[in-house]
């Protein structure tokens, strides 16, 4: 597991570097598929002082398997996203401004340009409002629950990312590196529907469906050539 | 007295470091209860000069009791909130931007989400004008008497920030480094809420109270579990 | 070719210099007409790797003359601009902000004063949407095609820039460095306009004819008195 | 003269450092009111590039007198207002972002908090639209004309500081440096007050009068009490 902890530490330094984050508010994990086991942050530790020792190892129950501190609070999340979501290898959540800002107007990120094509195939969905008892129950559990409910008729393959209602962004990847990548798109597409938003007076309109197809696709899937060949 | 003229220094510079100052517009104190003591930032100082020797240590009735410079001018609204909120040992005010946009709207800033609820219990209430009597009498003093009778019905620690009307915010905490947090987060908030007004032209909601008591209480009080135990 | 191939690995440095991309969104390139030979970034490498060697040389039909990476996935654009604009020297292609907010919502960059009259001969134009046969066709050459026509009655050396709808801007100029001092402007100018645009509830009106007329012809042209005499 | 050099490179050294500035977009001057001899930035010059020896030395006529360099383009505006303002001893022109908007938008920058307060007694006011005559002929002397009109009945001394109509803004104050120090703060009072206008729909009110006068001169006059004593 030591890779996989150099791994989460790194990515977990990007969301300072990518201004993501204020304090601590905000958490990376990644997980080894064969193992079933999770590499997440330690619940409020500061960055600049964290260390790949640091990093906290738990089982697909949440239990603590390495580590001398606590995980994240928001791990039982991690986990459910892991559970549901045979694909993915890593998980970001961060409070960013401009994705929060949809989080608290419980508002999804529309489709608007091809900077959201690139990476989003289609708008970026906000989760419903959680009932009383979700959230007096196993709360953090119920958050990945109800994401996943969101993405019932989605493909989190496609639209890697997820906005949670009156609370702030979820995103995920193949790797760690790659779930964080998604998270600074993300705000960026966040930030400039937002503004798109405010000067149409919400009357601005999905990009069209061919040029979202083919901005998607060119980046993604077996016909993409954007980039270098592997 | 030095290892508070030392902590109340640190504090002061975290206020550059965190964006939250212009020039000298903003001050940071820090109390020890036992003394009856207030250490403050001297006024108009620039605080890339400043040591903890040009701190300044008052009494509570304002009387200057160590130090060569002259007190910020806002000490007066400091010692009233040490007078009236018994449990902090910190006080900030500075003019961040979305803070103070809120104080010139004269708007409280709602909870929209769970950013606000992990630090405020409640929205940060916007304390009513100064009546022309108060602004022409001991202006200083009526300012912090405007913010205790802001709270006459809420409590400081739960709530540790006020905006002053057309001027901007302060905020509090059990220790000086705290309550620059606080005030970290409030401006972060601020701006959050200030795009939920503007991208649903001032119609979003509150977050639900469950959500904020969940929220407000994980990381505060005896049952909270954020966090490294101590 | 090697100066040329310099020239244009510092351009494309200037893009995140001067933070109008986020990742590898962005590219430069630069023409040498006597050779009709293009030199262009290589698609998706990043900035911070990046040296002359990786720059890509490719001819006026968009084969590859020399590198061994392939060129950007925008070349086509690139090559349409260069065959029907015979004045410009250099191309920029970002996905700046408020630049890309403007292309979203299928706006125009108004001129509303004298920054954006220094360096834009009025409004900077927004294409038409793509059809979805041009979409769905030899699309990034189409995309230069479209911007083409949207010069058909403007001149691109008057007005350096254009907005792609539901993409992003491109910016052109006498050489790649200047093209790139264009990308600047116009991403200060649409922050400005989006502004002023919001302030006035989209009642702003374009400055007069002859403050533009000053303002662009001070500064361009055999009359011009800004600056230092060559 | 050595002096009053250093100290307007210094000055105009603090405009990138606050970024009030793009490229090259902005100067400042100083004036030896004995001598009647003024101090300007050279035309066009790199900020990062500039000595104390670039610097222009003109006087009331805009005769250079000294350096080898072409003077700022706008020197004729500075000039018309070092000679109507008598007490002024430092000049600066910008195009600030939030400043400039309001210049685009024709409207004064409203007093609404102690912020604004502390600088400037009153609205920072717009100058009207210039005349196409005025704008043929010596355009940038009427500018600074049109500015001294605008202060027919304002006192300069009190409101150091215009936004001239599809422009930007120009400040003053009794050096150079603190000319550039009125020129961040009217950008963070355009900031504040930009906000503050759309999240009230443009019905937000200037500030009362009596806090605009206690906040004004506890800081300026003969009964200031902030600062240290001189």
């Amino acid at each position: 597991m030591e890779h996989l902890k150099q791994e989460v530490l790194e990515a977990n330094l990007l969301l300072p570097k990518h201004k993501l984050i204020t304090f601590t508010w905000g958490n990376v994990s990644g997980i080894d598929r064969e193992k079933g086991l999770i590499v997440i942050k330690p619940s409020g530790v500061e960055y600049e002082d964290m260390t790949a020792d640091d990093m906290v190892v738990v089982d697909l129950n949440g239990t603590v398997v390495e580590g001398s501190l606590r995980p994240s609070s928001d791990t039982p999340t991690h986990i459910e996203l892991y559970r549901s979501f045979p694909d993915i290898g890593g998980v970001v959540h961060t409070h960013s401004r401009w994705a929060t800002t949809f989080a608290q107007a419980g508002m999804p990120i529309p489709a608007l340009g091809t900077t959201h094509g690139d990476y989003f195939y289609g708008a970026v969905p906000c989760t419903r409002a959680m009932t009383p008892a979700e959230i007096a129950g196993e709360y953090e559990k119920e958050t990945g629950k109800v994401i996943v409910e969101t993405f019932r008729d989605k493909n989190p393959n496609q639209v890697p990312a997820v906005i949670v209602h009156s609370h702030g962004p979820f995103t995920w990847g193949a790797t760690p590196k790659k779930a964080v990548e998604n998270a600074v798109v993300l705000e960026e597409c966040a930030l400039m529907a937002w503004q798109d938003l405010l000067v149409s007076n919400n009357t601005v309109q999905p990009m069209q469906q061919e040029l979202l197809d083919k901005h998607y696709l060119r980046k993604h899937g077996k016909n993409a050539y954007y980039g270098q060949k592997a």
